[in-house]
């Protein structure tokens, strides 16, 4: 087996997040689904961006999240994601290598601009995704570098990989490559709409063992098995994925297995100020548990550890570091 | 007399900041002067870039902020300021709009890219600046739209605009048509370093009657008259100025005219995230007051007010509607 040089890698949309506080009419004004990522075009980008109030602009994405928690909790992360070699694409090299991660895919010299997420938060501190996947859309399988998978104790993909139209491959030779070094596959589900858009795929990948781990919000678990009924949808996952972590916002979580099924509650919070990566960064202290070989309770509890820093700030990167607080509450990273 | 349009025109560098934290530490290591403003170069930019932790990106610029809070007290604002036609131009242009400021200078076609400035923030929430002032070198005296400035109740000027090289004619230019139009000129010293370069040309300006109103801090002030007598300043500008705002962080600030000094405390807050901004909105709330005929107690009381809001979070600008806050606090805008 190769040198073990990742904890953690992470592959996904590279993409600069514009963040800006709206109210629920602006969402029902603009047509946007609350709680939900809408794929958007250039001409969209631009109407919103020109609707929308002053915003921040911080490094997103969902993956490339997972893995600056993962740095953030002291774990080795690694990054691919295509970026455009323009102001924004320098912008999110910059943020995910001063994070730690390591991020060597080469930007694209042409073609659209980096990618950006037009991200309203409203006063529940939910936050509505519209993205424009720009640059993004060239991850090519070319980008996947073999070596670095197979140094990966864990490589992780988003769901959201399955709208870039190459992306795909990038992330089926990406699996292939760890399985072949003995390494483990993780997947996000990403969103209830992305699951609409690739229900069968994801089910395969699920089934046929192409993932090892995925996880998924209760949203996008309902839409997977399409039932509004929570134990139907925990008890198919139990029979397809070998491991399942099922989010559940303040309710915790659900760790899933053929065998065994855990309940973790989620950490206190004073009040969620940005609920913008949340399921990323549960993922980070989830997977970094996995990587340390902790039992599946503790990888939950990390979890919810990591998502409760994130969502009481704005923006979807850690603020503090996750290690700190994770060994405050009696881990030792 | 024209018809008013504006409370307040405010004339700057315009400034994308890019504010990430950072240890006293980092800034020995790069041999900043913390609590300052240094002027640096595209490979000092460069550096200090790629030296520093992950940021956010939030518009900014010293006038830019005060504009932005004039608007968000309810008063009318507009701003002249020079971008490039690049990305950091368009999230400066679409910022300040989306605040509701009018700001209608052309963006430069050619040239530098957008000033941005990094910002360190210190745990203490302490800022040390460092400004490329790219595009906004090119701000021209033809830039200035007398019909605007004639419009406006005050005209306001940043002393960071003596360091691009026609931007001082600009700040004349301004000056002139404003006093010709029966409007008050308002500059603020920017900078203690900044005094520094241009002491000389600081002091005509104020003595010549070119500025009615002089917002300086301490350190400021101290280099204006080169003591570190604080009372031994303040008789200085007593004498000097028309009408001063001397502000003093937590202590408050001080506001003098020849006939009368007014001490007014600072608004208690729990603790300072980061200071960026806190001068710039102490100015809008101070000028607001005075464009709706407050006395310089209430005029004060108001620039405190805003200054507490925007010290309580990272960035320069306003997260919540200060006119909300200023009416609960019993005034009436």
């Amino acid at each position: 087996m190769p040198t073990l040089r990742y904890d953690v890698l992470g592959i996904g949309n590279a993409i600069v997040d514009v963040l800006a506080r709206a109210d629920d009419a602006f969402l029902a004004k603009q047509g946007m689904n609350k709680g939900g990522m809408a794929l958007i075009d250039g001409p969209r980008a631009e109407a919103i961006y020109e609707a929308m109030g002053p915003a921040v602009e911080i490094s997103g994405g969902s993956a490339a999240n997972t893995i600056v928690g993962v740095a953030s909790l002291g774990a080795r992360g690694a990054f691919v994601g295509k970026v455009k070699d323009d102001e924004f694409g320098r912008t999110f090299a910059h943020d995910i290598r001063a994070a730690g991660v390591e991020f060597a895919t080469p930007p694209a010299s042409t073609g659209p601009a980096t990618a950006r997420c037009y991200i309203m938060v409203t006063p529940d501190g939910e936050r509505t995704m519209n993205t424009f996947l720009g640059a993004a859309q060239d991850l090519h399988p070319n980008d996947i570098d073999a070596d670095a998978i197979a140094a990966a104790h864990i490589t992780y993909l988003e769901g959201y990989l399955w709208d870039p139209p190459h992306a795909k491959e990038a992330f089926l030779k990406a699996a292939k490559i760890a399985h072949g070094a003995g390494r483990r596959v993780a997947l996000t589900l990403s969103d209830a709409f992305c699951v609409d858009r690739y229900r069968a795929e994801f089910l395969d990948l699920i089934r046929n063992g192409t993932v090892d781990i995925v996880f998924a919000n209760e949203r996008e678990l309902h839409s997977l098995y399409e039932t509004a009924d929570f134990d139907t949808a925990v008890n198919a996952i139990r029979t397809d994925a070998r491991l399942a972590a099922v989010t559940r916002s303040e309710k915790g979580c659900l760790v899933v297995t053929r065998e065994q099924t855990d309940a973790v509650r989620a950490e206190p919070i004073e009040k969620i100020v940005d609920a913008t990566g949340a399921g990323d960064l549960f993922a980070a202290g989830f997977l970094v548990g996995i990587a340390r070989g902790l039992d599946q309770r503790n990888c939950a509890r990390l979890g919810a550890i990591a998502a409760a820093e994130v969502i009481q700030h704005m923006g979807a990167r850690p603020e503090t570091s996750l290690k700190e607080l994770a060994n405050a509450a009696g881990f030792s990273l």
